[in-house]
């Protein structure tokens, strides 16, 4: 059996254990609601078609925050979501935001913005939680955390995260069997930061072959020397090694004094 | 032996413990550099004084980050421990950036408003963290983070945490043997989010309160009835323990599905 076929998940039985969780998660935390920043990109479409089965459509809040500079067609897409959903959502911008940080550096590249725009998502989901009364649901898959390719107290912070647990490649799966559109499903992933940054562009490897070694390492306890002996290119291997394990701060708890 | 008396610090161990540990942390990370925002209260005067020990003047860099409504005082404050430590340091006001997110609803509460200024004041820690290519220090301390008195992702978001093992009690101790000036010691605690705001009076309780009660329940094991006992009003116990409790999930990381 290939490793991409020892990847790929029961659907039904997962979909129903991450129905079950964020059913359990919200109503045990003493609410009913939850929202969630809706970017048009395949891991918040997913996480919202399963937060309506679990909390009903009217409990779904979704909000559209674009940037000046993001792609028009990713806010398409997230509309798409809308409509198939019929859920509420808010349209936030975050351009005036962004651009009051920015001007403390005009001169900052394009990372730094980036960073800026996924913090500010943040901080008005968290914000906007307040009225809605609801909890922030995380969209982060658990081939973004390993590689630490997410943004720290940005798109990474919420209250529960729901994908955690599903490699890039097994979200894909599971995002089909629920219906999300394959318009949404087939694209490229990106994070939208700049124009034409690509999730797999930015980080010189696919979403099948990270997904693959990383499973091979973190699951199955694989060294370096073994992963490569199963086929796989060794600098390649090292590169997703690497991203792994320079990225541990970002999934550590803070470090606190002792004496 | 009083509680109080059992809750002091030998602050010569604690001063060398947590000087190594800032210096260690850095250094470990690749880094030789930490910044901080300082806000004219006790906990990031102390971490600068601490830092500055660690790492030297020149390495640790204080944001001086007031809205419009902060008490000057505060910003006069920060000042007197620039001027002590002679330390670089950047004056970045959130005012524009907080407006900018408080239009999205312009008659959001106070404490939306804070919530608002102390996630601004983390945005900007992180995006000067990589120009001036330094670690964000934390300033939280025991007492906050058991009460959960604070910003989940503002405040509380750092990459290292020397001061989160003193009780607010202990930490006063050792600010006055590190020589961070009285006016700052002796001043009531305030997050200054909004005018009169003061730790205590938004607590319902002193920090020496809190502090005995926490240190019995937290550190000795006691239960609700043995505190009582041990001479504290009942309603005192229980709205502490109350604190205590209702913010286990902001000291949690966030649950993950699993199936």
């Amino acid at each position: 059996m290939s490793i991409l076929e020892q990847l790929a998940i029961d659907t039904a039985v997962v979909r129903e254990a991450i129905v079950r969780f964020i059913h359990d998660e919200v109503t045990q935390s003493g609410h009913r609601r939850a929202l969630l920043g809706l970017s048009g990109g395949i891991d918040s479409a997913l996480a919202a078609y399963l937060a309506v089965e679990a909390l009903g459509r009217e409990n779904v809040l979704a909000l559209l925050m674009p940037y000046r500079s993001s792609n028009p067609s990713s806010e398409a897409d997230a509309r798409l979501v809308l409509d198939e959903l019929g859920i509420p959502h808010r349209l936030c911008p975050i351009t005036p935001m962004v651009d009051a940080f920015i001007a403390l550096d005009p001169g900052m590249d394009a990372r730094r913005q980036g960073n800026l725009m996924s913090r500010c998502r943040m901080v008005i989901s968290y914000d906007q939680s307040v009225p809605f009364g609801g909890l922030v649901l995380g969209t982060s898959n658990k081939s973004e955390i390993l590689l630490g390719y997410f943004t720290l107290y940005g798109d990474s912070a919420a209250a529960l995260r729901p994908l955690a647990n599903l490699y890039k490649c097994q979200l894909r799966q599971l995002a089909r069997a629920v219906g999300v559109p394959e318009r949404i499903v087939a694209k490229a992933p990106s994070a939208d930061l700049w124009e034409d940054q690509t999730d797999e562009g930015e980080l010189g490897f696919t979403y099948d072959e990270a997904d693959q070694i990383l499973f091979l390492h973190v699951d199955r306890g694989y060294d370096e020397g073994r992963i490569v002996a199963a086929g796989f290119a060794p600098e390649l291997v090292q590169r997703v090694l690497r991203r792994l394990r320079v990225s541990a701060f970002k999934r550590a708890e803070p470090p606190c004094a002792i004496w």
